[in-house]
């Protein structure tokens, strides 16, 4: 796997309207012109339908919102590691609190997509579940409480004991996951606070995704960031 | 809706490796050329994530596996028929037998795909299913035995009983919606029964989606449509 | 199908503590009372690991909250119809909107059940769900607009208009069916307005299991019902 | 929790007729009378709507095959730890490969039977998932490789691997978790084979749920259990 710099920051586009289709690849550019100019590592995740199109125009990461097991062949409608590949992705966000998956996928899909060198950003929602995920090996675990996603509260700020909390109990079974968080992550303060409790990354939607001047909410947030 | 001329071949590219990428754009440009070869109608149903690259290249209605419904905002890995229009979709299987969808949702994407002037196909797989489905208005009732899906023997030649049936009892509830059949089709024969028993086309996948000869396939299966 | 006479009061007793175990036995009891004193139908729906010990000490009709499709054998944790029928169940309701089944499934156990003589409620949330559901000819289709589920603002006061419609769309497909409504029914008013509207009768949960007061809340609900 | 003595055989009712209603009731306590014969703990899995029946008139640990997570209130048809405790049930398997169950929902199930100090199995498929699962502090975890499910070919003849990675994987994570295995289990000398691998426990359905003499299954399954 390529790995991904850190701290890095992950912005999912979501199904929101200002970040589908030629608004996806609009925002995308934004994200690169960002990420060039201050040297901070920026990677986006539109939509399925999205990736091809957007992977073809940037040049930073594209990752996809979700990833199912299993090989290719006969399934309908399902989103396989090959084809992902073919679109240009270099990884994909698993479990994300609005598309839990099961346990025993979650533990097939990172495996497939290490097979593949597919980055694997595996979402929890709590301490617990983050080191359950942990153990499967996968490059990174972002914990976002899902009461606060979307809530512009920020998880670094508001519940500074689980992001705390997680990166005790995952270095216990796993020292080399890249450990992120989420959940109401909306400017640069809330970065900082993130990395102080040991994140080495944020995940992040609404923000940069519903915003109408992302590339200023993206050069608050990376402010912290640069070196 | 702009409606589909019948009868009509429509081909599910399912997640098979010789459909996946460069092969999705390969092989839909031999769909399309047998189309307009012979003046039959074919739909092409790449993965989702090939959608847009095949849309760009093809003047054919290229369709999804699925769509998701629900509204544009805060979803994750979710297909919205939004994100289907801009990725130059005309039109979406929903319901396929890999990919069941909840009575509620099947109804709910349904409407919103018909304000989005998007074709619907909801797959089913038994005469009662299909007028279930028939009386929430899609444009096509596409009636697969699930038994039969990828074996290669014919649902109109093994169990006509279903494709008879399901015309009847569709036509008490349903005068407009486009009646296909599925599963097992993989040569003239099987479409000449299918058009016999009261079917206005043909869904079908690995027969053509899996052969190294598609065109060659494409040429046999339309060639009782040809007028 | 032993039929039940209308009109009808279910009464779901969800996973609610004052209608779990025992006080199932004690809430059963209390709605046994009233049917017999006023001679008004009420049915009872415990949770599934009350079926047994509830059917055991009433004599009104003890259904399901939940069936699943399928036939006996392989399947862990599932709730057959077999299993119903041996723990006194007469009757089951599907694809309550808390636990919605997908198409396919609604249909395979309605008809699954009707082999096993146990009575179908279906829920639907809205008229058009509710022709599709009425085609697959359960014994009753019960129309429960989601939004109004628990809030104490009834259906037939504050939409009328979709039992109304639900009744009128339902009737072109299937003349037998038993239409209940639901959704924020909690005293005789709202229940004289569904009867009004044209439903046979109503399905409702937390006025009467949550109430220190069942039997108070069940004779306002009733009154209007007795002859 | 009262902990369940080691080593332990659990049968898994399923949804065999042979092992529903009355006949569970049978088959329990034929369990009951070799597990005192014998003086080997055996733990019985009945269907839902049967636990409160068996749990009446047997003195062995009786599990459900499932449970959802959640608190007491608004849910149909789910079955919840609060109403297994009333009905008489001491533990209850999670995530069998039958009724998988989403990462966050494991944890929360297993979080929620301890507070209720019900005894958690939960079911994995392979070594790496069950570490995951380990790291949740379930009180066992049952690997069952889902391929030889009710094959009669015993995951601890046929893929001894399995049973050793698990065991060794798991104890670098957790010392306390009792390891089970499962899958083809059907005689003692899988038991005997399942033992020396370092399993604590079997988990078996088939060869006793099936059986028509399952105590002399019983028997020979327990054979190598006897002090």
């Amino acid at each position: 796997m390529s790995r991904i710099r850190t701290p890095v920051v992950i912005i999912n586009f979501k199904t929101y309207p200002q970040a589908t289709g030629e608004n996806a690849v609009v925002l995308a550019k934004t994200c690169e012109a960002v990420s060039k100019e201050f040297n901070v590592p920026i990677v986006v995740a539109p939509q399925i339908s999205d990736l091809y199109r957007v992977s073809q125009v940037v040049d930073i990461p594209v990752f996809s919102q979700h990833m199912d097991p299993g090989e290719q062949g006969r399934f309908t409608g399902h989103v396989l590691g090959e084809a992902l590949v073919e679109a240009g992705c270099s990884g994909t966000l698993l479990n994300h609190s609005e598309n839990r998956m099961q346990l025993a996928d979650v533990e097939m899909a990172v495996t497939k997509a290490r097979k593949l060198n597919l980055y694997t950003v595996v979402c929890t929602n709590n301490p617990n579940v983050s080191v359950a995920a942990s153990t499967m090996k996968p490059d990174s675990v972002a914990v976002e409480p899902p009461e606060l996603i979307g809530t512009g509260i920020s998880v670094s700020q508001a519940q500074p004991e689980v992001i705390r909390g997680t990166v005790e109990l995952i270095r216990d079974v796993n020292k080399d996951v890249v450990i992120l968080c989420g959940a109401g992550i909306s400017n640069g303060d809330d970065v900082s606070a993130a990395m102080k409790l040991g994140s080495q990354g944020v995940l992040l939607a609404s923000a940069v995704a519903k915003s109408d001047k992302p590339g200023a909410v993206l050069r608050s947030l990376t402010h912290p960031l640069r070196k």
